[in-house]
């Protein structure tokens, strides 16, 4: 898995007992979703469909740095399934993770389209330096 | 269920379609839950242990009222699950349902800690007028 | 008077000195009474036309949980009057009481426009059950 | 009276008809009436204790410019009380003004304490220039 | 040069170090900038095209009040350049600096279009009270 | 370059005039420098020290899928310096790019103290695949 996005925990982003609000992080998770099935359908318009369990394995406390992690498991005809985890980027400590993230292509009128697509598009990173 | 917390749905709440962007949602769902977890075991120090699979049914727009619904359903030594139903406020249409959200005691330590509670504690509402 | 909405104080609502800001307070109370005032109204179009005086009578720290009671007073032709009070969730310790908040119901150019409704419309929850 | 900070109004304070959200609007008084009562009172620990009525005369739309203008007009043994008016920056149409605000003076235990003050402070900006 | 908007520093303005976070301070000098561009071009429609080195002179921590000041040094056939300081309302410490802030002044369809101004358009403050 | 984080352009994001925010745009690249900072330095505490000139390229509008890369430069005594490019993900067009951002490493005191480090630390991404 890929880990894109960081997040450095701010006070904005804690509970009242001074660690990483969940709320918080699902929010961050929900929007590298989006971006992922965007990225990978050609199509901005996405909605988020269905989430299967979450474990909150491990916390984040202020000043750490999160990074997110998704991968596309399967391609319907008009879903996409990603598998989602969060880690601390410094520890590599698993904080949570959630095994399916369903997304609908949706058209201009809000209803499920089919996307054409069947695997995962790899953009060609791999000639990029990969430092950090 | 009673449904307590209300939210109006503003700019800053929707994703680039013009929708409720599901991620604001979550954080709202997780801000009611801990609330009712604290209410009910008297502590207000619990954590999000798990959430089970969250069904976006439908979607809200700009400008929709909708209300967020949690309930108990069983008290564990260190824990409470409860259960969750977002809908319409005016078209009482469902947005989604999570059939468990697992919250844990905690101590200063951060430790799960027993919190002797067995049953939901009814504050006296009965007797309080019921408009809106 | 019901109280509906509740909040969790989090860090992001605190003055620099520590306390509940009171311009997040008085934000969360706008938004109720909007919110109030449309299930009411059965008008998504209204906007705060005046505040009567406020006492700010306690403050709230990180961590406290407060919630919001609305109650209409007055149906004018095309306005609504409302008091509000917020207090703590766990002591019952008031915290601000407004008297006369003042809605105004408006069509689509912007213009005051009347409303039809002469008292509160009650919303069956009496036969929910009454859990928090 | 003088007119210091100014906003942009941006989408995310409007409400979901449009216009700028009224909570928003107090949100941002209630700043401003802040730093006006530190500065005056050369004590960063004062606290919102009172509002006299609000009208909110007229609106703002997307794009518009606002500034805020706070005087004193009293000074208590522990208080201040200040007059506001919010306008246009453009237009200099008003927005609203509230005749008193009282904010007080707290010690580090947070109870009221003398501060001394009599009169207005005034800055020497007269020697500055006076563009915009 | 005159500074106008003030802010007082809250925890949601913070770096997980607990001083102000450099990213919101360049996003409140933007905000700025953008407001006196379309006040001296008078034209809502203005996008920042540049902005010269940034020095971070001195840091600001919570309960600081801090000011922008803004002042036009240029006027181009599109364009408006502008400097910014912004300091320590209290101890008049700087804080940053920058030399140069260019906006561009832009038609309905994005594109830069002659502003007609050659010189900073002083308002009539000078006949206003400069209290603070 | 590798480019990390990435951001969903929502309607929070915008200015009033529709398009990306300015302001919003150089908080998150603060943010992202600051945690390439952290990670390189191995150290949570630095501060944003210097900023070289920025050149908005072009602007994003809502629903774009924005990237942030960042890459050091070269290790002072205390420092690091940085260049970055933000572009837009899918059609890889050029947004802003900033050729020297120093952070400087400070210790608990906020006082600059040498880190030790002279080179780029490569993490071992090789080996993950290399999906979106």
């Amino acid at each position: 898995m890929n880990f894109h996005t960081r997040k450095w925990v701010k006070p904005e982003d804690l509970n009242p007992n001074g660690s990483l609000f969940g709320g918080s992080l699902l929010r961050w998770i929900d929007e590298e979703a989006a971006i992922y099935a965007i990225v990978q359908l050609e199509n901005p318009k996405v909605v988020t469909k269905y989430m299967s369990e979450i474990n909150f394995v491990s916390s984040a406390k202020q000043g750490d740095i999160i990074e997110l992690g998704i991968t596309a498991t399967a391609f319907g005809t008009t879903s996409i399934t990603m598998c989602c985890e969060v880690r601390n980027k410094i520890t590599r400590k698993s904080i949570l993770t959630i095994d399916k993230i369903v997304f609908v292509n949706i058209n201009d009128y809000g209803d499920p389209t089919p996307h054409g697509k069947t695997k995962i598009k790899y953009i060609d990173e791999q000639f990029e330096d990969l430092g950090n």
